[in-house]
C-alpha cells in the first residue's frame, strides 16, 4: 500500500458535532410531534452534520462496479461466470433491476468494469474502462489480488468518486456485479469482523444446501490459504487458530485490512472500498448497497473508522448472515425488502429515503410561521 | 346501516387468481435470479392480479381525512383539539410532512375535512368539505357518531375514492388528521382483533407514562359504554366480559363492524374505511399509512375482508401496539422507519416502494432480450 490511499483516509473529517444542536433544534421546530418522522430525522440530522448546511441528496450517482472472481471456479455461484459480462452489457442497455430502480429513484448510474474476465468492453458513455486486470485469482490458492492491483482497485473507485463530486453530485451510492461475489465477500466478513464462515455463508444467487455446504469449506480453504500472506509469519500463534481468530488482527493503521482485502477481495468489492473512501473524502454521503458492498465498506470502515459517519446502509439482505453482520456494525438498515439482488437496487431505494429526509428538514414549516400550538 | 355502503361493498372483487401464473412467470423471466427482489416481486405480482395487466402505481393520491374527538376532553392527546384545524391549514399550505413527502414521492394529495370541529373551511381547491359533523361525541359516554352520522363520512369517502379513478388515479394512499385519534383507534382494535387496551394504547403523539395509563382506562369505559349499543342487550353473556371478548362478535355481514366503527371510531377513521372500501370497488390499490389509518382498514375489513387483497400496508408504525396489530393481520408493512406522524408520511414513501414494483415488471429486460445465461 502507497501513500495514495493514506492521502486518501487523511482527508476524511468525522461529521460535524457542533451542527448537531441547531440542526436538531431546527428538526424539533418543525409542525410534528417531536421525533415522529423517526428515521427520517436521524437521516436530515446527520446529512445536516455532514454536509453542513441544507442536507441534501441531489443529484445522486450510484456506482456499480463490476468484477469476476478466480473463485468461481470452486462452484460457488449458480450462475455461470460469463453472467458478469452479459449483466454489465445489460446494465450499459439499461435493461437490468439497477436500471429500473435508478430511474424510479431519479438518480444516475456509472457502470466501472473493475476487472471483467476476458476481453475489455467497448467505450460507452455509461461506463468507466477501469479494470486492473481480468479478474482475480482463486483465493483459495492463495492472494485474490497482488497489492498493487488491490490499490489499483481501490484508487480506481475513489478517482470516480472524486469525479461525482466534481461534476456536482452530492450523494454517491454503491452497487455490485460480479459472479461469485458472495464468497469473497463472507471470506471478508470473517476476516474483518471476526465472524465464522457457517455465520456469513449463505445461497448467494441460489445455491441448495450442499452447494452452501460447500461454499463455506471454500470460504475456510481461502482464510486458511491467506493467513500468512496477510499477517506475516511474525504473528502466527501457536496451535491452530479458527478461522474467525484468523484475521482479527490488531492494527492501529490501514495496512492489515488492506492486505486482507488484496487477499480475499474482489476488484469490484476494492473498487467500491474506493468509491467509500473517495466519497468520504470528497465530502459525500454513501448509501450503501447489499450484503457485496457492505462487504467493502467493512474493509473500507477497518482502514478509517471514520467512514462510518459517512454512510448510510440501504436494506437488509435477504442473504442469511447479513442480519449478524449488521449487528456486529451496530447498525440498522434503512429497508428491509427482502431484496438479494446486489447491483445497487437497494441503495437506489434508499436514496429515496435520503431525499425525504432532506425534504423535511428543508420545506416543512414550523410551529410558530405555520401558526400551529406545540 | 342503509344499502349505500352494501352496495359498494357487493362490487369488490379479489385479486385474480386466474393472472397468477402468467404474472410470475413474467417476474422469473426477468434477468435476475428468482425471488432476489423480494417484496418488490410480490407487491408487483399482486398488482398485476389486481390490475389485470401492466400493475402500475401512477398517478397516485393520498387522501388525508381530517375529523376531531369529543374524547379528546379526556386528556388523551399531548396537542390541544385547535390543532387539527391548524394542521389542516398546514395541508392547504403545503407545509406539513405530507406535503413534503407526497412531493418528493411525486404523488397528488387532497384534504377532506371529513369533521373538524368549529366552522366550515373556506374553499381551497386541495379541500373536500365533507364534513358530516363539528367533531365526534365523546365516546366514554356513548357512541362517537350516531350510525348516519358514520355512514356518511364512509360513503365521503367512497365518494373521494370514486372521483379519484374517474380523474385517472390508479392508486390511492390513505392519511389522518385528528387531534386524539390514536384513542378511538385503539378503542377499534380492541373491538375489531379482540387485543386488549393495554397491547394496543401507547404515547401517540407523545403522552408520558402516566398519560398511556390514563388512555388505556378511557378506551377501556368507552368499550363499556358501547358494548349494549354495538353489540345489542341480546348478546350479553353472563358474567363479565374482558374487554377484548366485548367486540369479538360472530358476524356474517358487515352490520356489526359497522356499528363498533360508529360508536368507537371517528369521522376521518370512518371517511378512511369509506376511501378503502370505494377504492377496492372502483378497483384501486390503497396503500394504508401507519396506526390511524390501520383502525380504519380493520373496519373495512371486518365489513369486507376481500379489501385485503387491495391494501398495503405502508410501515410499521413507531406507536408501540402497532407490531401486535399487524401479526394479528398477519400483514407485514413494507417500511420500519420509526415514523409515527399519520397524515399520510408513510404511505408517500411506501408509493414509490409500489412504482419501483411496478417498474421492474414493466421495464427490466428477459434472459433472453437480453442475451443472459440462466
Amino acid at each position: 500500500m502507497t501513500d495514495a490511499i493514506r492521502e486518501i483516509i487523511a482527508a476524511i473529517a468525522p461529521a460535524d458535532e457542533s451542527l448537531r444542536e441547531s440542526a436538531q433544534a431546527r428538526l424539533d421546530d418543525l409542525t410534528k410531534p417531536r421525533g415522529s418522522l423517526g428515521r427520517l430525522e436521524e437521516v436530515a440530522l446527520r446529512l445536516a452534520m455532514l454536509q453542513k448546511g441544507e442536507p441534501t441528496a441531489d443529484p445522486a450517482r450510484i456506482i456499480v462496479a463490476a468484477g469476476d472472481h478466480g473463485v468461481a471456479a470452486e462452484g460457488v455461484s449458480a450462475f455461470p461466470q460469463e453472467v458478469t459480462r452479459q449483466m454489465v452489457l445489460n446494465f450499459l442497455a439499461g435493461g437490468a433491476g439497477v436500471n429500473v430502480l435508478a430511474k424510479v429513484a431519479g438518480v444516475g448510474m456509472r457502470v466501472v468494469d473493475a476487472g471483467v474476465a476476458g476481453k475489455p468492453f467497448a467505450e460507452h458513455p455509461l461506463l468507466e474502462r477501469g479494470r486492473v486486470a481480468s479478474g482475480t485469482a482463486n483465493m483459495t490458492e492463495g492472494p485474490a489480488m497482488r497489492p498493487e492491483e488491490c490499490e489499483a482497485a481501490v484508487l480506481l473507485g475513489a478517482r470516480m468518486a472524486r469525479q461525482a463530486a466534481a461534476d456536482g453530485v452530492r450523494a454517491l451510492a454503491t452497487g455490485d456485479m460480479g459472479i461469485a461475489n458472495t464468497t469473497p465477500s463472507a471470506a471478508l466478513y470473517c476476516a474483518m469482523l471476526g465472524l465464522s464462515p457457517e455465520e456469513v455463508v449463505g445461497p448467494g444467487t441460489g445455491l441448495d444446501h450442499a452447494g452452501v455446504r460447500r461454499k463455506v469449506l471454500v470460504v475456510e480453504k481461502a482464510l486458511a490459504a491467506n493467513w500468512t500472506a496477510v499477517a506475516g509469519e511474525s504473528d502466527l500463534r501457536s496451535g491452530e487458530p479458527t478461522p474467525e481468530e484468523l484475521f482479527l488482527l490488531d492494527n492501529d493503521g490501514p495496512e492489515n485490512p488492506f492486505m486482507a482485502l488484496a487477499a480475499l477481495g474482489g476488484l469490484e468489492i476494492a473498487c467500491l472500498a474506493g468509491v467509500i473512501l473517495g466519497g468520504a473524502s470528497a465530502g459525500l454521503p454513501v448509501v450503501v448497497d447489499g450484503y457485496i458492498s457492505v462487504a467493502a465498506y467493512c474493509a473500507a470502515w477497518r482502514m478509517c473508522p471514520a467512514v462510518a459517519d459517512w454512510c448510510f446502509f440501504s436494506h437488509l439482505s435477504a442473504e442469511p448472515g447479513h442480519q449478524k453482520i449488521m449487528r456486529r456494525l451496530d447498525q440498522k438498515p434503512l429497508l428491509d425488502l427482502g431484496m438479494r439482488l446486489g447491483e445497487g437496487t437497494g441503495a437506489a431505494l434508499a436514496l429515496v429515503v435520503l431525499r425525504g429526509a432532506a425534504a423535511i428538514y428543508n420545506e416543512m414549516a414550523t410551529f410558530s410561521g405555520a401558526g400551529v400550538s406545540r
